[in-house]
């Protein structure tokens, strides 16, 4: 690892630029960007996936290795991820800061406290949540209905005896009782806020927009009408401030806010993708879960917000998920198997397809598992050349940037070129339904939506209260391009079912739930947390 | 402000020694006390208080002015506080970071996340509680009864509706309906546990013995039966580490740890004081609430613990708070009454008294405000004057060490001319009862003490389980040096009544609680955090 000052000196960036925390992490501060603002853009390339197995296809470590292939050829290239959250490092899946040679670094921070942002999330909405609990038991002058409120509280952590509790029980002293429950930090609307937010005051305004619950007479009660909006800001007057790490192989790598791809956007802030597009040639980012939740609401979200242009997206394809989408039982996915390979590969195909439709060239990446065998990434390869979309294999897993020489010549190709003319896939000012009917039917693919009543309900006081005109951010299970995770490959003829839609007034986006999405995860019969130790130097062990 | 390079320097500490957070704020690496570990210690001076009012009587703005004075008169002097937590910043009782001329910087900092210790703590309590819970859905092999379980849940915020709740609603998926609660941070034994460890794997071993309940045989449940132990020792890998700030003076403070001072001890890390007391000649560290609480625990647990011995107190007294004591209500406190002074002063005599038990010269601070008038100085300082103990006014507040020049003058002669002797109260073999009856009689100046029926119960089974050989930590009002908050002065010819005793293993004490000790604070109608803002520099305002 280089010091950090080193990284940062890459970028450009004096010490004075940066606050250290420690050796090997920083923010870059606040007025950097003003400074640069007047930079050319760089390239940007979006790294999504196909429908994931339950481990993940290797975004981040594809991420990683490509920005580590690119600056092996001399590239200036950054790239920009998501910050891990606590509680899955504790559970089941494990730190999320790619892996083997392609991983950023100091990885143990990196997925513990690492810069503290998100614990400042966490107690930024803890603390309106607190004061909208005082406010009921001071008086509740506003008259807000406790049946109705929508602002619960959260803990970084895999919790989900929270999921549902009482609150305010043992008499007047102790606060009103009502239902209520907790989500894991990553899910509060405040990530999904400092991840659109383009400054400090932006992200205090929008928190204090933020819907909080409704009177009884219905009214929509915002954040700022508890009066603790500036409060909060102040809590996220450091966690605004993008974090700079590096790669193994000493690529920079902004790591800045890590909403949940399901009921938020999935992408770090738009605060580290431009300023990163400022300070480079080459911006890498991803975008949570498969190309139907993640890649559809980085185009229709993140860069409708932030104005950004994608020059490229590459899709990460597994052999071992291909194989999976052609009926292959999570057991038998390291046996070579063809036939199912070729019945499974049409899932790629529809994420290439709905990733075109936003007029961004795609790339392919396929990500070699050591398990795959040379029948079956040539199957892959030759399909994608077939349908005309570059290919490349990827090993930056097991090679590091060397790995991801061949991926980033293809991507550099691409960018040289095939110039993308994006756009996003609807008008935000179009009916709520259609909205949703247009993202069903061309990204997913299905005939139709089925809203509940409801959810028609929702949506009729919605568009009274004119929370209408904002893109949707839909939430769907990972597991498949459809609404019923069962369903594997390229789900046909089916319907989604929108079960609940509700604003996230202050992120600036319409939240459609379909399936059962889960706000709080549960922690394994045997959590990851007992596989970790430290010991008296204080190095960390068992975390991956 | 100084660059905290330079304040470590000033301390023999070299850059790579600590680890920078920001420009004015570091911890020191874990490696630095061995090295230094053969130094001579520093004289110890422990700041302390009369029952104070409210608002609190200045103790760490004193304690912070005394070590300005100090470096002043050229001695090298630095001084080790508390941390302050985040819920009482945006409640009623602001920041803790000392006051006017005398105050820890960067003060918004310090009283936000500051080094993020606190966060650290709250994730692994909730990590341990998370464990907890999900081993009772797993099939609770242990036979944890759910009834009888001790380990609640934490938040830094002052959050009265979490005070008790209901969790594990919603369904077997969903978890083990049982009552909880949560505490705020710094009430966690985790807390106590950092202030009490002497390093990282001293501070596993003692998580790993916390008692989180108890089985429904009655046998008491160890944390490390749940295996995450490790994790937890994981999460406060840097926590462990003393934080290093400056006063405006450019004095070097070690900000490290803040148990609650009711039901845990009260001081900070043993680490940061043995740490400070390797590096200077000079260290003021201070205990929380009056001298009957603070004083007493910081001999009988942290000293006794830590091998410390103490070279001087200094009790803080304020003419505003003995009048309070001498009958005056609290808006009258700024009007000259010499009579009701002259009544109140025997709580002043009282803390005087106590901390003589443990053979430690007494000092006396004056701590002046504007509304304080010449003959009410004059008179406190001829009352000490004729008991013979040293006494000096403190103007700290408004001249910074300008101000504590005569203070610090006054405690250089005593530790010249005065040496100490100290020693605990009370043998920690004696049974529980014992301990009780004499931090009672001798402290509080009580008749006796009442034990409830259930409390004779816990009794009998902690020392059934071995637990009785470890001193007591009493939870006690700080309002009177009884357990009636509305004794005030001298309490005289009343008992005290101990309703609860549960054992703190990890920490190694046991808390006797009497009369109501809240371990979740509430807000206020108006809370502090209406009036806390940041503008788009991120400059802080409203935040003392």
């Amino acid at each position: 690892m280089l010091h950090i000052k080193e990284i940062a000196a890459k970028l450009g960036l004096s010490e004075s630029d940066i606050e250290l925390y420690g050796d090997y992490k920083a923010k870059v501060k606040l007025d950097v960007y003003k400074r640069v603002e007047n930079n050319p853009d760089s390239k940007l390339i979006l790294m999504t996936a196909i429908t994931p197995t339950p481990a993940g296809e290797g975004k981040s470590t594809t991420t990683v290795g490509l920005g580590q292939a690119l600056n092996r050829l001399g590239k200036k290239c950054t790239v920009a991820l998501r910050e891990p959250s606590l509680g899955p490092c504790f559970g089941i899946k494990g730190g999320a800061a790619g892996g083997g040679y392609s991983q950023v670094v100091p990885m143990e921070d990196i997925n513990l406290h690492f810069t503290g942002d998100i614990h400042a999330i966490g107690t930024a909405h803890n603390l309106l949540a607190a004061a909208l609990d005082n406010h009921l038991k001071q008086g509740n002058e506003l008259g807000i209905d406790p049946t109705q409120i929508t602002w619960k509280r959260v803990v970084d952590m895999n919790d989900r005896a929270l999921r549902n509790i009482v609150i305010g029980l043992g008499g007047k002293a102790h606060g009103v009782p009502r239902q209520d429950g907790f989500m894991i930090t990553v899910a509060s609307e405040i990530m999904a806020i400092l991840c659109l937010a383009s400054d400090l005051m932006d992200l205090k305004e929008r928190m204090g927009n933020i819907v909080i619950g409704y009177t009884y007479e219905g009214r929509p009660v915002r954040a700022k009408e508890l009066q603790v909006h500036g409060a909060m800001a102040a809590l996220m007057k450091d966690a605004i401030k993008p974090n700079l790490v590096q790669t193994l192989e000493n690529t920079p790598a902004f790591i800045h806010g890590g909403p949940f791809a399901n009921i938020a956007h999935g992408c770090n802030s738009i605060m580290a993708t431009k300023l990163a597009m400022k300070l480079s040639d080459y911006v890498i980012t991803e975008a949570g879960f498969g190309a139907d939740l993640g890649a559809e609401k980085f185009f229709n979200i993140k860069c409708r917000f932030a104005g950004l242009k994608p020059d490229c997206a590459v899709i990460v394809a597994t052999a071992r998920a291909l194989k999976m989408h052609g009926g292959v039982p999570k057991n038998n996915l390291t046996e070579e198997n063809l036939e199912a390979l070729a019945k499974g590969i049409e899932n790629l195909d529809k994420h290439i397809e709905n990733v075109q439709k936003f007029k961004v060239p795609v790339v392919v990446a396929i990500n070699r598992f050591p398990t795959d065998t040379e029948a079956e990434l040539e199957f892959i390869r030759e399909h994608c050349e077939k349908l005309g979309v570059p290919v490349a294999l990827s090993e930056v897993w097991a090679k590091g940037g060397e790995g991801g020489i061949e991926l980033a010549e293809t991507v550099l190709k691409v960018l040289e070129t095939t110039p993308a003319e994006f756009e996003p896939l609807y008008d935000v000012n179009l009916p709520i339904k259609e909205k949703i009917e247009t993202i069903a039917k061309e990204i997913y693919g299905a005939d139709g939506v089925i809203f509940t009543k409801n959810c028609e309900k929702q949506i009729e006081k919605l568009t009274e209260h004119g929370f209408d005109k904002m893109p949707i951010c839909m939430a769907k299970t990972q597991n498949s391009i459809s609404d019923d995770p069962t369903l594997l490959g390229r789900p046909r003829n089916f319907k989604i079912t929108v079960r609940e839609i509700y604003v996230s007034a202050g992120a600036g986006f319409l939240v459609a739930l379909t399936g059962d999405v889960m706000t709080m995860p549960g922690l394994p019969k045997r959590p990851a947390a007992v596989d970790i130790d430290v010991d008296a130097e204080g190095r960390i062990t068992g975390l991956f």
